[in-house]
């Protein structure tokens, strides 16, 4: 049963979303993966959230962009943790997502991360679930040894080649 | 029964919002007027919307600020045509508003005024409600040329002040 | 005669209109097309706007890029309800047509939708008319019906891919 | 008669628009001034235009806020250099104004000043009718070594003071 | 021992960050709150981030202005989920801080809540320790049901002083 | 002898600038065109501007990106008028070198016009030269005229292939 | 003989920048101040800027507002490092003076610290003067301890008053 | 001995950073050049700082995008100066980058360039070490004469060309 859920506003917000899915996955992670619109299927959207945490999801991972109202709509609806990726893609570049996500009012809060940023989203949710679970708190550990390790590599090959 | 429903984000909305209730009333509209808050009371928002049409609303008016999600939410479940009202009042003065209302995704549109322009939302409103009502669309007309007289009035008090 | 017309400042605007055309055409409206600019052909554009009810138009939609004055031009000119749709494609990527069209001063609004959003435009529009015409409105909401019809197989066949 | 036109949007713009009036008088230009609207009060921006040539007008200063479409409108009027002044006072502190009044399109001009600039509005006016008038050259030269020396004096005075 | 961290820059971020300290403990959470600096005191900072962990401290709430680096700062020396507060304060108005805070890079997120928004961090954090604590997911349950109820109260009185 | 120098920043920047060259040459005025930069030959641009007058220049238009320091330099050295054209092509995409050549302080202003808007400040150059020019009075109005007998014909065409 | 200069381009300026002039002397640093403008007295800036060098000037702070051209009209003209102070005040808020400022052409740097943040300025100056002065090395590194306990001692008071 | 680091958040940023090595190069200056993050290898980063002025470092410039921490990360543990180059590449187009390294908190100042200006980031630190290399003051004036020379080439080929 999937502890998370990746939802995104459209399908063709894929591309950027599949990153978070494929960092899930790298932790074990095998994410519910699904398509909701806050304005098209607002309906399906409430119930979804309704029964997240019902149906054991305990992150819910929400991309959208423009007026961005899917991970609010959610969060509206459940009181799991909620984190927003705004997206890019529109003529504002990722501004209307972001102002549309994280400004949200007192009392109902969206975890947003950067624009098109569904990589840290997926560690975010790794993080939250690592809180309960030794394993995967480890592995956030082993990643970011190997993190730091690149960067010391990338700058020992760009010393070579200049 | 009302046709026009003024609904705000929070009652904090309303010495912005009172100038469109104002406006209707001048053209002898008495508007429905709630508050209802996509993020806090989203079931009241959806079942508000849902009702409006049978309720006899024709048009609604919502007000929100910073996310500013609920004439888009309301617009997700009415075919009424809704007019937003983006509120300044946050640090980012109006701009997060605006972006979270006007750039709603193709298919659920949401006619946007000016920021904290509460008596535009109210024109428009009357504007539509007279396509079907010759004697609103007379009151406009009366409207306007009261507008262009106060204009001309201003102008020359001020030519003979100088 | 038309019920609708779609006025654009330059030729040029004309595939991000297009879709308005296309979306009004789809639910049975043929509008009304014309080219008109505020600054190059204003008295063609205040007596289009002064002439419009009378040629039996019910409501304007007007795109416009950078300084984007032909929405609030027209609509100084009509009591008809005017659509405004702030088109990108300057180096301020449509914050400037946006700007310039939703900050009306009070007295004459512009119904705002999205940078780009011919789409929204007219269904705005089509919402308007509904609002005495039944088949408007039952078509609206089919339309409406599809497209969450639409997000779930979306979500479906994602499902399926992943 | 008067050389210089200065417009404004509503008169509660006559605090800004004063310094252009000043500046002017102080260069021994009386100027004609008024009050009118793009929106508000269109016919009467267009005919203030057209007859402007013919009125002894030569230059022109409009003052607006927001959708700050005035001096646009008067410049699609008329041969004359037209300058624009964006005023502040809008919730998106007159960047609307600045985008709505300098992003004209190719064709029309307007030549725009700083936001509230308007004393920059009239020097420049009186900067374009030097070109044909020595004594008002020789006269802006006073005043920029006045300035200078100005800036001088303040700069020997806060030397003495720390 | 608090499971529960806040952290501000500056002891001038009090006025505000005291509103997230407020909220905790409406639910029973007493936080550690302290002061540290990711650019005048950054060795307090890591130490900290890094202690946090063995320390008890489950989420750390980090508000911060300007280059607001703290959040960030923290993240990188722990794997517990940090929360970023964008402060509003300087010219930019918290944009500055929001950006600085939300455009983490791929690899260590900050979970960033709207500009001043502290009582929606302290939220976030209930909603992320609520996962294994089944009173605290009634707590927030009830907190919601009070927001609806406190909605749909104003609306009434709204409606009766109209 | 040229009655209008165009000075652009850098010769990168002649692409957008020649529009200014062709529309001047289009109304019978052959400008002096030169590359002068504020900051790296910034003796050649005050000497150039000091001198312009004396030269028989009358309208100096100054095309620049990024800092865009160029036509507030010249101004500061002239009394002429300066018609400035803030150019686009950095990451800021032209917002930089708008803000930095409008918002100039108060005695010394600079005629700014669109980003990349060097047809307009040709035209603007015109139209101040025109004030002592019948013939070219004439020339614009001929040239208005053209621009919107040509919007009307767009039309047309536009609405046969519909 | 100063060392350091701090220049700005009006006395109204004062109010920030005396802050740089302040941390300056906590160093024991006496600046030479004055005020000058890029675009009011040229002339005045050049020389200042040509003779800085041999004045035994090695660094120079320069804070200005709006179009902000006062450090890099300094910077062209002498190799010396310029730092500067972009100013808020103007309705952009700085933002103006941040772009023109730091928005430099290539070849032409100005090391641009945040708005109004004339305290970093001097330190700036005070780093870069300390690279050959271990006395002033010393004095940075124990401000920074003073600055790390003084947040250190806030933190404690603040969790004494909770 | 290098006595300038070159430092980029990721090798990515190489393309850009590179220009900042090629002008140090052209001055005689062989850089150290590293990768290091302030979110991914933070520990690095900070040793790195600690040890620069021991390790005979007198200058580090350091690029990065989006948060961009890293030069207000290595100025927290250094008195040398440090100059920050806010790299574009993200949506946002390096307004993140600029307000997240511009804008640090009083104490701990960065030298900020231009957006992508990794050429001005040498410049500036040869100006800073000429302060005290007769040589290396002769080469930037010598550079600056080149630039000028060059700008005036440019000119009067262009004008051979129109």
């Amino acid at each position: 049963m999937p502890r998370v859920a990746v939802v995104m506003g459209s399908d063709s917000d894929l591309p950027v979303m599949t990153k978070a899915i494929d960092v899930l996955k790298e932790f074990g992670i095998t994410p519910d993966v699904s398509v909701a619109s806050a304005h098209r299927s607002p309906d399906r959207v409430a119930q979804f959230a309704r029964d997240a945490a019902d149906n054991g999801i305990e992150v819910i991972i929400a991309g959208a962009g423009m007026a961005a109202a899917l991970p609010g709509a959610i969060a509206a609806h459940t009181h799991l943790p909620v984190i927003g990726v705004p997206l890019s893609g529109s003529p504002l570049q990722g501004t209307d997502a972001l102002y549309a996500m994280v400004q949200m009012p007192p009392g109902i809060p969206v975890a947003t991360v950067g624009i098109d940023a569904a990589t840290n989203a997926a560690l975010l949710a790794v993080q939250v679930l690592a809180l309960n679970d030794a394993g995967l708190a480890k592995s956030i550990c082993d990643y970011r040894v190997q993190m730091a390790t690149r960067v010391e590599q990338r700058s020992q090959e760009l010393q070579k080649h200049l």
